[in-house]
């Protein structure tokens, strides 16, 4: 098809198709003369899964191109292919707590490990994730929020061994790989709404009548 | 303090202090002469408050300004002022899925609320994002993700119930509003590197044998 029919088809206007294929987030399409391009259904679903992870996931342009070259770069077994898929979609940070709250961030971050029995990778993107927010709370002051990684930890552990399942359930390395992707990326966002519908809920249910008192500080 | 003594305290640049300041994050400072302001311990707290929402939790400026502007202009209960607080932590989505994915989609998340019995209303901007988020995942062909939104339920009631009850035994108003805040998008990042980590031991587990086979397609 056409960069017309791409765009029709996924509702993505066509400078925007001209500037995730400049980005190096879509192939080019095949050139049938000097100013027209081939595209085919391998287009149409690739613009379909940028427009997912930038739009419901939230990712930046660099973050979407970093995560799909490793969709794109295999490694060499299942479990590399799939760990570097999944290392790819965890958020690096540069943000430099205090050195104080790191070291005891880190240390909780260890103890939390220990306690649940989780084999990590040393290096593993996820766990310097999990110490730079520890570290964040504990520069705000946080103290009562620190103290939610043990009770997040059960359920993120819970949804975990069904993302896994799920994954690990398809066919395909090309559809597992496009699981991890899809699945971390707007498992993410389905969390967040489904915590935040269950956090409505339950404020309604815990707060009872105390919640309607004046607001008054 | 002046200028000079925040960004140390801070460890945020200069400039960059000013341009909050500009942008209607942070408060001015009180001015003691034509070109110098002083600042105070809220100034610095407001300033870590930036740094952790839009470093750790990802937040745009834009997203940034409309939470804040939520803690700055409290409502008429305590229930109004938290849950509008509450409202404004949840993104509102520009991505339009097909007709067709999202009337799915809509029933869909109607028919989680009810087997769940959650109590919530029409208009809340959680039911939006997991509309949009469902919707998404229909348009991409992933059925078998979008089956995860039940298994996400039970474990989000669970961390929404830790995160309502450590918020609502907070001494004061303000320090409730604060929780909800920084409570629920650090919590958010808190729980992907947990999920992420939780995942990477369950692969490890669940996987076996299988997954060192060669990544062959």
């Amino acid at each position: 098809m056409r960069i017309a029919d791409l765009s029709r088809e996924s509702g993505v206007p066509a400078p925007t198709i001209k500037y995730y294929v400049r980005e190096g987030l879509l192939p080019p399409g095949e050139l049938t003369s000097p100013n027209q391009a081939q595209y085919g259904d391998g287009h149409l679903r690739r613009l379909k899964l940028i427009r997912a992870l930038t739009e419901v996931g939230g990712l930046s342009i660099a973050a979407t191109r970093e995560l799909l070259s490793a969709v794109d770069a295999p490694g060499r077994s299942l479990r590399d292919t799939l760990g570097k898929a999944q290392y790819a979609t965890t958020p690096r940070l540069g943000h430099q707590a205090s050195d104080q709250a790191r070291q005891r961030a880190t240390r909780q971050a260890g103890d939390l490990l220990r306690q649940r029995g989780w084999q990590i990778k040393p290096n593993s993107p996820a766990l310097q994730l999990l110490i730079a927010v520890l570290a964040a709370l504990r520069d705000l002051g946080e103290d009562d929020l620190l103290a939610l990684a043990d009770a997040y930890a059960g359920p993120a552990e819970q949804i975990a061994t069904a993302d896994v399942t799920t994954v690990l359930g398809r066919p395909s390395l090309d559809a597992m790989l496009d699981g991890v992707i899809v699945g971390t990326i707007l498992g993410d966002t389905l969390l967040a709404a489904l915590r935040r519908l269950a956090q409505e809920n339950a404020s309604a249910q815990v707060a009872g009548d105390a919640s309607n008192r004046p607001a008054h500080r």
